[in-house]
């Protein structure tokens, strides 16, 4: 767009938001979200939004119910001050596990978010590795997702790969669908890939693992998935794994939700090492326990996408190259 | 309708859908929300809605935000599991303060909780007393809003004009706007009015009261809005009267929110009883101090338009003389 | 917008739409309005619109619903001649009475006004004291409401106040809700605020008053709406402050309908002057009584809010600053 | 539908609803249009609409505008009643001869109808007789359009080929589309057919007759067209056949619009007879020239399509034999 | 738009869409279709069109309902690449004979049509001779609908009336409705006009020429249509007046659809010569009958319109005088 | 509903309609679908639909795009004769594999056909297996979605459990993610799983098999998927199977597409019986090799849907009991 851009920062992220802003090399938007009392959000925009291209950056971090709100609003108000066109900007984006109908009479939660971010004001959204790709589908509106695998794969190369052979490394899913959400690992590591495979006992909801696919003993196991929640799942893969034989377990995902007290659980696991996006704010969550984390700086993706699509330039380099490649 | 009624609770006021279910002779229908580690929120329904005439009855309560978004996935479950018809029943109406655009650049939020609610499914509402009566213009559905008024009515004839000559009340508004929302009190009661003239300084966002236009020494007064908050406006009106020679202060709202330290503040002013609706869930938060509230139970007048719009039939009789012979 | 600006006149007051292409420096948009035989409206757009951000200016003046109708078959036409954005610039809104459902089964005609104003193709409204401010949330697009009080407070310092000390004036509302709607007077002029206390007698459809509640006698009063129609509401004010012993009566409001006979009831009442912005054509009817009534040009808030639209400027400048400063 | 059934008559043929509902064995719902001081148009509806199966008769008859405004304050207020469904029952459509785009930058008004209706809240369109029978295409919802044929050639039958034998009659076009918009006239009566050929001479707006093709002299003429407006081109084709040694010349056509001096001029032309229906109000119009005019009651076919989009029945039956059969 | 122009073209007829960006100055956009071997089509797009003001050329040609489907397919790839606007250029539209409900429970499919292309992301359509002109109403989008007749007029001049002395020549319309559609011949033309005249039998669906209305003995006959499809209507024409004494009869259409046997059936009937445009591939189906055709080349018109829809400019020096000086 | 129910069969799987309709007892609604020499699909309705619950039986099967489109004009004929309610009833999801985004600037045509049949007139969709769950989420409609499991459970019981003991079996998937799709196989039958782990070279588009993860040797291995196209990807599996050591290899998949020569080359590969639903018609397709193919007849369950949609009564009983546990 010819307009001028403007970025503003809801108050899920504010560290995200300030260095996406800073690689743009322009400050945020003057913004003001308040509480009252009441509970009730109140958004006020300080800068004039007239005929701007305004992308509004806001993940979903807790409290999460609090912040979609906000976000709603905030689109709101951008979309009735006359913007030019409005882009929310999701780093992780809300109820992306509940993209299915598995259940009688449950919403696809995931899609009602599609529906609500449309009905608020959205014009695009830019968000990242999304639960399933099917949700783009879900919009009526163009939807840029990016892959966080381009810095996850430099960080694999400078400091993993550095560490052992690459070749003593197996990739191990932690569940079948697994994979394919995170970005195609697999085809661009040219690891060996191993599967937690797991099943539902009878008149049980929790499946249970029955076996590991795939040969992880004596290898370096590195777990990887979109997200960590509760860590339950990743952890049981881990002990699994040691049990196996794994000689290192280490575990990479996008997402660092750590919901509950996934962090105390996971550093008393067998997992060495958690390589971890910054999409939600995670920084405090892990404090003491710095040593068994990796935290990975997204913010060049994000800034690089906004860059793109103000300008109208495509979004290609910013993928890996087996993506371009794919059908 | 012809179809089967069925009334479902959200997790926001289970003690009124309860009295609703109770009056209407029927069971609530099955239904389940929980908010996973992760904050999010599923609604799994129990109960087959196909062609069913469905109502949700959820009213905006702390937390404010979960109960709304967990409406919005409530209406939505229930669409796509093939209801007939879904009314959402919204005794008090969130963000329903924020109704105008009275600072540049924000969010009329009331009317996008308007657009959200129909984006998730519902084909009708039932709400009562908004805050003002433009908010119905906020929907592109059929909109029922009731008024508390006959309630408080009944209880005003039954206990306050016993207590003291009807004469020698007086209602005040405390501030211009709010006669009109609370529902035609001075047609329907015959008393005298007063209002408190606010106004804002120079560089002040807050109002400050200049004086009590009318007569209100030696007077009951019996002030009157649509909702309590904070209390901060009820407050300092009520020591306005009591200054000004008022006999007793008495208040009447419909929305008794009581957000923050309001509870011990009110106790503490010169009112005497507060009489309120209990739209939203009031008994914990004003333990200790029944004395001085009267909670009327509101939920006749529910049960009842909730069997009208069932039925097909004029809700019409729910509502004071004055309103039907009005324009 | 970029694009070029164009602004046409609808045939509803071409006088005022004249005024605010002078002040914009160009000339209005070539299109002619034929009204057939059958009655049948028809509008040819002369100018080439295409990716033009068009403007039409069309009042609701008489006869109200040809000019309805008209506006929206230009708003039609110029939509489907390709124009890029098309702003309705309505200076006095049609049914904005009618903005609640006071009686059943009635039309909230205002709201029906905004979906037709929509569904015809505009992309934006730009309007004058609205009778709520409720009304901009009808709308689903940018709706710019702008406030005639800062001409009328330049008059009433330039005229009024020399005329007679601003201490001896007091400012009546002639109900309760008015002085919402015509924008904060009380608040920007300092001055001490009178209400015609009304009420509705049984089995009356008409409000007669009972009581002015503030202190009247010696001042100069004046009463303040936010339009004047048939004037019976504004001529029973003036009586009763005259017979409670105001010194002096006046009235200002913006827009001069005064539909039926309302001058020659006006002339004859004991209001001095009539102070009325120009959102309507009103020379005509007061024709002979100019004496009695002051007419002020509001055609620069127009033009300057619509060089605003179309640079994306901010409109604050626009308005009184206690509207800024409000919540 | 299952629903009740409950027909509204608006103000603009109240004599063509009454038939209607006697046919029907219904009184009409209680309903009262007012028109203010200001020109604002008011519906109350006075019985209760919810879920039932509603028809709104409103024809587009003199004040033109003022009636399409009444139907969409009527629709609107009967859909926010909560109507099971409601249909309007539009005899003559408004602006139905602006069906296309012959101009640069006009309205395709009779779309915009289309448009307007349905943001009303219309589900369904009853009318007759379309000047062009694409006007279907231009809604969104269910349209039936019904055929004034099978009562114009009863009265043929009954009364014309009876005065004349059958074989000296010849139908007559007035213009090359008009024959396809009344309905297979040629098919189904069996008759020779002329049209008068027209065109448009250089920098003219208006055609001009140029011949009659096909062969008239000594003939009964019988000019048929879907209205009659201000009467000039049907006029000007009798003129044209008398010339041409036409025997008798008479005129049918569904819509009386007769707009202007329409019925002065054609009492002075060689038209001996002008068979009408009576979808616009004709009575007071032809007051005086009763001789002249034969007025056909159409109410039969409006009452039965009601009857049958009610019980859910086709409406086969009231079309003549030929539209069924054709491709 | 201020926006780079990029043009497509689907497979319908790639020699169209290269000579009009031929005539553009600039290369076709990289684009590729492929149809998998499960009939599924997936169009690729090969340029950036973020921002860009795209074109799609895609006529109805053979298979017609691949060729739509494709055209759906291409334009919601362009909408998701977040291209500024999508313009269809649709030079034969599909459907476009179904365009009225004659028929009970028949689909308007060339309303579907519109809605169809409308839901896949076209902005506008760019379309030429409309079976009929109202099915412009039936989008919601602006349609440029181009004439043929400026080209065609161009080669009556050139070749045709120096043949033969114009004052030779009759008009003939194939049916009542033609001449209408094809755009104004017989005004532009002056030339006299002769009708086929037709009807119906009972219980026959297929309509049979009962007469030639005009005169057309010794005279150079040009029969107009919008389209050839089978050839039968216009074959039977062709018969009829080479037995009415027809000198020579020659056939003119825009959309060469010849569909079937069509072109061994033109080739044995008294037809001499048939002038077609462009707008679906014809080449080849009329191999070995080059002499009895004249195929004209439509796409300056087509890049003309183009250029003025990229542009902002008017687009009425491409039709012919008459269209704009008429209602 | 109450209303009738009618049900009526596209051109696409007469054989399979006629099954449903004969288990619902009662014949197919009447209906004709032509193809016009020109293409342009027509469908008349023979039966009155008015009020009526109508399903329209129409697969994706060769040739597609015809189907699709005929589906299309179905709906909307449907709609526009005034259905109460249409349901799209569609075996086998049209482009159902193109459901993700994994190259830039594709279509998600799974998505647009979803907005498709949506536009057309679709009130609900009943559908079988889809591609991946999250379709249903493209739907703004209530989509039921089969799984064919129980009745390949059923068939597994009766006949290959009996060929050979269930512990010999394994079951095993093409690829990562087909499992899912086909419907919770593993829990419900309680298998070892084995999966074939594929990748992409560098600069390929296909992937190939790098190893079997799971043990298979001297098992009946049973590959399960949603769909058999042109079957390649399964050869090659059954291919590495055999060379593993597998003792028999069998595989099930609902969809029998069999494109292209998909027959010839399954026939000769090691996949002893191929197990698939009838959801497009293939008894013409394997004709000859009826021995080497078991084709379930899966209208059972599109009858007992169809039944329950209409009677509003759950469709929980259809699916296998694993489905209701899961989340």
């Amino acid at each position: 767009m010819k307009a001028e851009m403007i970025v503003f920062s809801g108050s899920s992220h504010p560290g995200l938001a300030e260095r996406v802003a800073q690689r743009l090399g322009k400050p945020l938007g003057k913004s003001h979200s308040v509480k009252f009392t009441n509970e009730n959000i109140m958004v006020r925009i300080g800068d004039n939004c007239r005929e701007k291209d305004v992308f509004v950056i806001q993940t979903s971090s807790t409290p999460v119910n609090d912040h979609l709100v906000e976000l709603l609003i905030f689109l709101d108000a951008i979309k009735y001050a006359s913007a030019g066109r409005v882009t929310a900007v999701i780093p992780y984006f809300p109820y992306c596990r509940s993209d299915k109908k598995d259940e009688p009479r449950i919403s696809v939660a995931a899609r009602l978010m599609a529906d609500l971010i449309q009905t608020s004001g959205a014009a695009r959204v830019l968000t990242m590795n999304l639960h399933s790709p099917q949700i783009q589908g879900f919009f009526r509106i163009p939807v840029d997702q990016l892959l966080a695998a381009p810095i996850f794969f430099e960080y694999f190369d400078r400091v993993l790969f550095k560490e052992e052979r690459k070749e003593d490394f197996v990739l191990v899913m932690s569940d079948a669908g697994a994979a394919k959400a995170f970005g195609y690992y697999s085809d661009e590591l040219k690891l060996p890939v191993a599967i937690i495979d797991k099943f539902r006992p009878d008149h049980s909801e929790k499946p249970i693992i029955r076996q590991v696919i795939g040969d992880v003993r004596g290898k370096a196991c590195l777990i990887i998935d979109d997200e960590i929640a509760s860590g339950g799942t990743l952890i049981e893969a881990a002990e699994k794994l040691a049990e196996e034989g794994a000689k290192r377990v280490l575990a990479a995902a996008v997402h660092p939700v750590l919901s509950g007290n996934a962090v105390e659980r996971l550093v008393k696991s067998p997992i060495e090492r958690i390589i971890v996006g910054d999409t939600v704010p995670v920084r405090d969550k892990i404090q003491g326990h710095e040593d068994r984390f990796e935290v990975l700086d997204l913010s060049p993706l994000f800034a690089r996408a906004i860059e793109c699509i103000h300008d109208g330039a495509s979004l290609s380099e910013l993928f890996p190259p087996s993506v371009r490649r794919r059908h």
